[in-house]
């Protein structure tokens, strides 16, 4: 593959925060503009929920009271806020993180699973990837020059508190010599969280066929409902040889901006991400580093509330779309996405997407990000506004109506 | 080549900064510790030459007006300060840049360095490299599986205000098929600025054999003879057709920090870097992007002081070095570093370096990373306090006259 065909397959224009790139066509559009207030669905809003409270004041006094020293740091991170970030993940995760050697700051989780995924996906090596997961593992498969063995999440048919991952299918995979499964827990973009009994089977599969694991949480403290388990692989018996999980304070926590995020696991994978890291962009922004100090230490309520107020907005969408005959949406068990089905439409799913932004200010992420088959599927990412997000989902409900086949 | 083989390639332990992972062997060690303050010259000391005055207070001032909205920027950058870069840039380099479709911000010129070099280079492709450069231009090579052509430059040898790039091997290399050509100017780490003649004809022959160009730019400010001339190929009307310029705040103007860099050019090479951007880290840190606005608008004569520091400093360690038999360096024309040449040693280029930092409490980087046959070169960054190198670089003379052979 030459260096144009793989440009050509790495498509970014219909990915969160793109559209605005996307080229103007003489469209179909049937009926008025519906007012309302604009809502971008494709990525948090961080006004509305803010970023952990004391961030920038943590950023500002170790800019001035460590002066300028940090801003070279090691590759994998500044010593004390791996040393931090260490313990706190212990505790997390339920098992033990060596500051040294299993632990690498990036910028924002993305760097960590870029260089995860680079390190440890050669050309030619078989990845295991779930259906629907996380648009940029599929991507990132490619990059790497892998090839890309989907295993099927029945998420739609599944008992509530499982993700409904074909075990069977995993084993097969397994079993056909793939290198690497990665999976997002809770998932991308449906919002179910992996039952304890699945994810010790993803890791007895994984160990019995020397897979390696990447396990990306990064939505994992964001978790609803008072009776759900959250099973960190890490901390299992059944943990694998190879496991690097991913994470970071950029969602629920609100500090994207500042693009931090952590791999910790196998400490041979570590050292090559840091190597990767070393000419990739040397470092997580020194300067930036600090504000991991507010991470895990939030003010005593905070996250509850936090959590609390997703869950009242993931509520009142939910009804909004209940009422609307054809559309569905799985209840979001863990993160801030709603992967909203649509009834058959008279357009296809990127007019539709279009038409949403255009006549109804509402911006929602097309299915087929996640895999092809999806559709008649688009992803809303929830973390808005609750009175802007609900009078959104309800505009795009009379979008549906409009294009109904 | 497989994925442990390719990270077998990417070493790092003697880079820059990653000096405290070295494992301690036993060493022939001769004399005492000589005592004196810590410098590291593997990289600029940015208390000693602090970061643009008001970069920080920007930070914040654009985090408190602008709330958290730029948390989520287009991947290449927000649009108000890619407008404000592409103004000075063009006039910085005398030739338009357009702010949608020819500028990209990335976390750090590394950033601009690796995407402009993924978007590039090909498994199998020619890659025509200086020796000596800057040591990841090697390294990205064969990251991305390409073939390194090495040119020489005998800067030792060459007239003041050139670099003594040999040019009939870079027309043979251009000629047996290389696609790609990467140079810094100021060259990294010998400080030389390449002539207008020589910059022309890489235009040249670049045009003639359709030859990418990737140019770093990184040190251009800091140039420091009245009578040196120095030379955008951009603005030349040998430009070739496709070219990426890189840059950043990190270096003269010590924001390193930040993680802040652009790749300027070619407009579809920028959607490439903007494509493996969004896989790689997403963005460059939207809070930090804010700090792009105190670049080429520095106070008045601030950059004119800051570059005559450094003149000062160089010169002071140079009249320290030419007392050394067998000790030499060209004087640095841009830049910061210099690149010394030492006698013969009874110890290895390693061994030297070690001695240095656990004797004379002074790290150096060895020559051997910016081409295998500088093995009695090491590099210093001189962007330090200027008393506390001057007494440095005279330990590092005493070390040699202890290990003289």
């Amino acid at each position: 593959m030459n260096i144009v065909e793989k440009f050509a397959r790495l498509g970014t224009d219909h990915a969160p925060g793109q559209e605005g790139l996307q080229k103007d066509e003489e469209l179909p559009i049937i009926g008025e503009k519906i007012e309302g207030c604009m809502v971008d669905f494709s990525h948090g809003d961080v006004n509305a929920h803010t970023p952990i409270p004391g961030s920038l004041e943590t950023f500002v006094k170790e800019y001035a009271v460590e002066g300028t020293y940090q801003a070279y740091t090691e590759y994998r991170g500044k010593g004390t806020i791996r040393r931090y970030l260490a313990e706190k993940l212990a505790a997390y995760s339920g098992a033990p993180v060596d500051p040294d050697t299993e632990i690498i700051l990036t910028p924002g989780t993305q760097g960590a699973l870029f260089l995860a995924m680079g390190s440890l996906v050669g050309s030619g090596d078989k990845v295991a990837i779930v259906e629907p997961d996380y648009f940029d593992n599929r991507k990132l498969v490619e990059f790497f020059e892998g090839e890309i063995v989907p295993v099927q999440m029945r998420w739609k048919d599944a008992a509530r508190h499982t993700s409904g991952i074909d075990l069977q299918q995993l084993e097969d995979a397994f079993q056909s010599g793939v290198k690497l499964f990665l999976y997002s827990n809770p998932n991308n973009p449906t919002g179910a969280v992996y039952s304890p009994e699945e994810v010790a089977a993803i890791g007895r599969l994984a160990k019995k066929y020397h897979v390696a694991i990447l396990a990306d949480e990064l939505y994992s403290r964001q978790i609803f409902d008072k009776d759900q388990t959250y099973t960190h692989l890490r901390a299992l018996e059944e943990k694998p040889d190879t496991l690097i999980t991913i994470m970071g304070p950029s969602k629920t926590e609100s500090l994207s901006g500042f693009r931090l995020g952590v791999g910790y696991g196998t400490p041979e994978i570590i050292t090559r991400m840091e190597k990767l890291q070393a000419v990739v962009s040397l470092r997580c922004s020194g300067y930036c580093q600090s504000a991991f100090l507010n991470w895990f230490s939030e003010p005593e309520g905070w996250m509850e509330k936090r959590v609390a107020e997703h869950k009242r907005i993931r509520d009142d969408l939910l009804a909004v779309i209940n009422k609307c005959p054809g559309c569905w949406a799985r209840p979001t068990e863990g993160g801030s996405y709603l992967f909203l089905q649509l009834p058959p439409l008279k357009v296809d799913i990127f007019q539709f997407v279009k038409f949403c932004r255009v006549q109804a200010n509402v911006t929602v992420t097309p299915g087929t990000e996640f895999g092809k088959q999806y559709s008649d599927f688009v992803r809303m990412n929830f973390s808005q506004d609750h009175d802007k997000a609900v009078s959104a989902v309800g505009r795009i409900c009379e979008m549906v109506e409009r294009y109904r086949a």
